[in-house]
């Protein structure tokens, strides 16, 4: 063999094992993630491609369709046994409360689901990847192995069995928060929002809140939803110190 | 025995026998719908009481809740495998076709389920009750048997396998079909939508049509939505037929 035929050989050689090596550290991963020893690796990979590198029909997104309702109703089967008493309406909004943006974007930052990611170099990932793949996952685990499967991870991952009560006293939206407050104690809040574009040419929001005309907080974010509620938890903290302090 | 006392408990005992005779012909009949004898049959009296017989929590809304949940879940997984080329934007279109409020009240009323429903007589049960109860069945029949029986239950009555592409065609707003028709031809289309209280203090709509400034259809309705889409369907078949003869 020529010298260099027998290099390019070799390189080959060692690329496939560095594949099957990654693969199966992935596989480990995987089986370590989802708690049981996947049929088919193949529908993993799929819940770990980005669209950046797959945008039509092998990435996460169609995985995340399916788990979205996955999980809307292992929650409400939860809701529905642990809450025998309460009526649908308590149920609809203690499942906001349980599957929300937020709730499953923290939940999947905790099972570091980012870092399993196969994606374009430099792409800009949203906000909300880390709640979109937890979506994902739970439909790879549904395809993979049945309902049974993908209830038990959800229920092991996201429900809490105890947290009921905690749930009821959560606030998911302080601005509402503040309003009922100033509503209640007559007191006299206003929401001051304006928008500017920044450096880059990107939107900006500045939040102010005032109570009876003195400024309380302030927030700023990349929507006016975004910077009214940043400046709405800051005044809830400022205002339960004074509150306290009284 | 004095004889108003054996009259008493004779009415007892008939009360009680025709009591059990209406019972077993429910059961009877809930067993031909669901297509299995129930587990436990209470949850399907929970399923058919409507909240005007109990508004607290032994009424159907907590199992159309889960209900709802379950179905949305089962034809993600119908669409998820019957197309697998297709985008997330696609699978959520056609879901949203298949299990929209007017497709499961028909789904209810071919099932008649308002007839197995126990309520306080003269009880206006709103336009959506058979696909509310559609729903509350689903619920049941999940909580009695579990997943599997509640997707064999959908597959059976919701999803026909072939209809894909028709679902593709279907319209499901004509106001939005005969808008873009307009534009597409260069027409001018406008709807004109009063509201009048009528002799029972109701508030009614009416939807007029105009082409080119000449009436084409009109519309009545509860809500102005409604009386606009009767007025865009009436629209569309007398443009159709238009077409048609040209």
């Amino acid at each position: 063999m020529k010298f260099w035929k027998k290099n390019i050989f070799q390189s080959l050689i060692s690329k496939k094992k560095n594949f099957s090596i990654q693969e199966k550290a992935f596989q480990k991963q995987i089986e370590i993630l989802i708690g049981y020893k996947p049929i088919s690796i193949e529908i993993f990979h799929e819940c770990f491609t980005h669209t950046s590198l797959n945008s039509d029909d092998k990435n996460f997104e169609r995985l995340e369709f399916l788990g979205d309702s996955i999980i809307s109703t292992v929650v409400s089967d939860f809701l529905f046994h642990k809450a025998p008493n309460k009526d649908e309406g308590y149920l609809t909004q203690m499942r906001s409360k349980m599957v929300n943006r937020s709730a499953l974007n923290l939940l999947g930052k905790k099972l570091n689901l980012s870092t399993y990611l196969n994606k374009r170099k430099n792409t800009n990932l949203g906000k909300n990847i880390e709640g979109n793949l937890y979506e994902s996952l739970v439909g790879a685990i549904y395809v993979d192995k049945g309902f049974i499967f993908s209830k038990k991870f959800i229920e092991r991952t996201l429900i809490n069995t105890d947290d009921l009560i905690n749930l009821e006293n959560k606030i998911t939206s302080y601005k509402s928060y503040i309003l009922e407050w100033a509503q209640k104690n007559k007191f006299n809040i206003t929401f001051e929002t304006s928008q500017e574009d920044n450096a880059e040419n990107i939107l900006i929001f500045d939040s102010v809140i005032k109570l009876n005309d003195q400024i309380i907080s302030k927030g700023r974010a990349s929507s006016k939803k975004s910077a009214e509620e940043i400046a709405s938890k800051r005044a809830y903290y400022k205002l339960n110190n004074k509150i306290n302090k009284l």
